[in-house]
């Protein structure tokens, strides 16, 4: 049994795979409609999110499963103080699988940690959100006929974008990737994701305030809200807005073979005239977010058209980074450690230099 | 691809062919139970409505297919300002049918005109709601044995009431039909409906406030809720309030044959006493508002139960009304062009002689 | 067609009928997974329970059917003031059976007086939970191999816990059962229990405020949450709340075979250390809730792998007791009859010495 946390916990053979089962389905989907007969997947989405939560429905039904679940906290028994674990627990003598959207981070890693069934990270905070990634990248493939030697811009608030940030790691794993962080000064990238991804696996980047001018040079454009509330003040917001809402005008100078992708839901940060741009290719994305959700689940149950397939047991590190329990507390509020019943506070180390540890749960540094 | 967004966006043909499809499914059931296998229906209600949600979630089961969606727009991506476009256009991607309600007049429109995928009007705000009307077409014709000859007597409130309008509207396109208004002075029927359908079609009409006088000429009774709110003052309220509650007694004048119909839900404007009486037929009307609903997905999938049946393609008429497009500005809050993004503003002539125009989405009219 | 509205409702050979059954499923569930094929259940939570609703979806998928309802009241018809006994009326045309939780006392019973289709009593109020007690029931048949002769502990708070008095008054018709009633002296259990059950039935029972006491001598314990608000004083909660939280120090005097249950949420009234003691019963209890579940659908249904299999009709008492309509008037504010639209008072005769009667639905006491 295993769960996905993080788009990184997928190798890139496996990641390789589920790009593989995703163009089968794509090609002949009435061969995967029985996959899952008598299967149930539970949907806890303990904030509300339609797209994700109906892509995941939408994924189970067309393997020939069911689907239980709640959309929203106050129709669940967390309004009645359960804790993540009672509820893994619970949740296992129903369903066969779960995908958990929850607000705080880690917590689908304490559901993992108890459920007996695989738990899939449907979103958690601001923290990860692997099958957006897992969209990004079919798109990517199919549209571009690789994941490797491509410039990638991705422009918009690249300070609190989780799906940015998750898509540089996924994409850093290939050759020949070229990224153009495209933000305004307030929301540039966090300097870790720059030292500890891109220089670490040797990406070249450029940082840049002008998407207009970014353009011309990229393969994938991926575009992200910039929100109000995160501008220095009014003025400054008023100023810089229109730099980042993509359209047409903008748009002429790019190749023409551009892949623009946007995570959805959009406000207005791409013009609807933008749509009926062949390079438009955000609504694919959400198509093609439920074909991995797809070979997701089945990898997940170990199931394929021809039967059982069992997955293969991860490789265990010969030992994994020195790890505190109970010594340090974490002190990010939005942490599930802040509210869980009972949970040990687990840290591991993460740079013997600076003698910093980060939070098993969030991922949150301290020293 | 079609969709349904009013009554008479369907011909007296086709609303024949629903209404011998539906007597079918009533005989037959099983024949019906796996036309849709393999299809997915969505239910998204922006705004709640158990009796029409359930009746549509129902009507996809027992056709084998399924069903995914929401109940209310907090749990929904609405909540973080996405268009109703970009629904439509990310629910395409999940579903094969749509069934949509929406506070906001004309938002069924918007959907349909971005999906890719048929849309059904499941009640946008006070404007329409045609499966309501098919559920009524189908309790006459079973009840009475035919959808022609007959005095129809529409009771409640007359002026809001958005089913009465739409059954006045189909009812009118057949022969024999008179109809009697009952109801409060203040809530009378708008004057639209007298001069554009009941005089333009030559049906007969006589208005009276006075439900027991009106009772006794009736084939069919139509009741409808008259809301405190809607009188001049809490003394009229009062003084009128028992006028317009249907009880066994004021029922000992009406035919024998009478047939009487709400559309539910109703607070207390029939006494409980009526249902044991067999001229209630109100509960029949919620079944065969299930029954039309089933016959209506499969007519809009192209679906029976002998396989695919490709629907007809309406013929377009030789010229649409005139047509502006961005010039008038609908003035209608409760229209959808009032939020929608990037949404063009069209309006269609309606009447040359007097110069007025009606908004495309919610026909609200305007000069 | 029956419905089942309290766990006294089955008889002690019905309740072995759903044991037995309940344990061939355990032993082969594929053999049950069409049995309910085409048939809907509709999970009618007027107040959320995301346990309790989840639990019945998964037993009726288990057993091949389809769900339908809603998880909360404002996302229903009840928001526009329908009636318990409308809502029953028109589920009735959308599904085969109903699970209904309601916050009123006697909503469900109302329903099933109403519905053409099975009622199943999924929680009203503060009054019946009865496939909660089922649940328990198989638990402890399965972990201790018997009914009878067993000595229980109950603990926590007994005075507003129904699933206590539900489990009491099940137990209570088998032979050989002792009970150990814990509860701090505001919480003790209500003397209607002690006497018309325990006494009546000759079930020797003792009070006592000392779990950690009382612990060697069970052969079950059942754990309920002691609520502060429950308290006479927030120094007499401080000062007793630690009293009646489960830890594994206080299990050192229990048996070695003690069987622990709790009907969850828990909060944090048994310490999550014990989860792993092989003592602790209450997630087999879950489980064992949705297996009973799928039990009763089927005999509720009368169906069985083998096709129908009728229900077989209660035999009417000769004379039922003396019953009293529109004279009494029920003063229970949390009794469906407060709420309901032309609901009859009926009040029967519960103790002719006394001259007491009691509230058909709410079985609130009167004189």
């Amino acid at each position: 049994m295993r769960s996905l946390m993080n788009i990184t916990d997928l190798s890139v053979e496996e990641l390789q795979s589920l790009l593989d089962t995703a163009n089968d389905i794509i090609a002949e989907p009435r061969r995967f409609a029985h996959v899952c007969e008598g299967k149930k997947l539970a949907t806890l989405f303990f904030e509300p999110s339609t797209r994700t939560r109906l892509s995941f429905e939408a994924a189970m039904y067309e393997l020939g499963g069911q689907v239980i679940g709640f959309s929203s906290a106050n129709s669940s028994s967390a309004a009645k103080g359960e804790s993540v674990a009672d509820t893994a627990q619970v949740i296992s003598c129903y369903a066969d699988i779960i995908a958990m959207r929850h607000p705080l981070e880690g917590a689908p890693l304490v559901a993992a940690e108890n459920a007996s069934i695989p738990v899939i990270n449907a979103g958690d905070g601001g923290h990860n959100h692997p099958t957006q990634t897992l969209a990004d990248l079919l798109t990517i493939q199919r549209e571009k006929g690789r994941l490797h030697d491509l410039t990638v811009g991705v422009c918009g608030d690249l300070k609190y974008g989780r799906t940015v940030h998750s898509l540089i790691a996924a994409m850093s794993r290939y050759t020949g990737i070229k990224t153009v962080l495209i933000s305004p000064p307030e929301l540039r990238i966090p300097s870790y994701v720059k030292t500890d991804i891109l220089e670490a696996q040797g990406i070249p980047y450029m940082e840049t305030a002008d998407l207009e001018g970014a353009l011309p040079q990229l393969d994938v454009l991926y575009m992200t809200r910039v929100q109000r509330e995160r501008f220095a003040s009014e003025e400054e917001y008023l100023r810089l807005r229109n730099s980042y809402i993509l359209t047409t005008e903008k748009l002429r100078g790019a190749k023409a073979d551009l892949c623009i992708l946007h995570p959805l839901p959009r406000v207005n940060e791409i013009s609807v005239a933008v749509d009926k741009d062949p390079r438009a290719c955000y609504f694919k994305q959400v198509f093609n977010g439920k074909i991995m959700r797809m070979a997701l689940i089945m990898m997940l149950l170990g199931l394929d058209p021809e039967g059982e397939k069992p997955l293969p047991v991860p490789e265990k590190g010969a030992k994994g980074p020195k790890k505190l329990v109970n010594v340090l507390k974490c002190a990010n509020p939005r942490c599930i450690t802040s509210t869980e019943q009972e949970l040990e506070q687990v840290f591991f180390l993460s740079d013997e230099e600076k003698g910093t540890y980060r939070c098993k749960y969030c991922e949150a540094e301290t020293r």
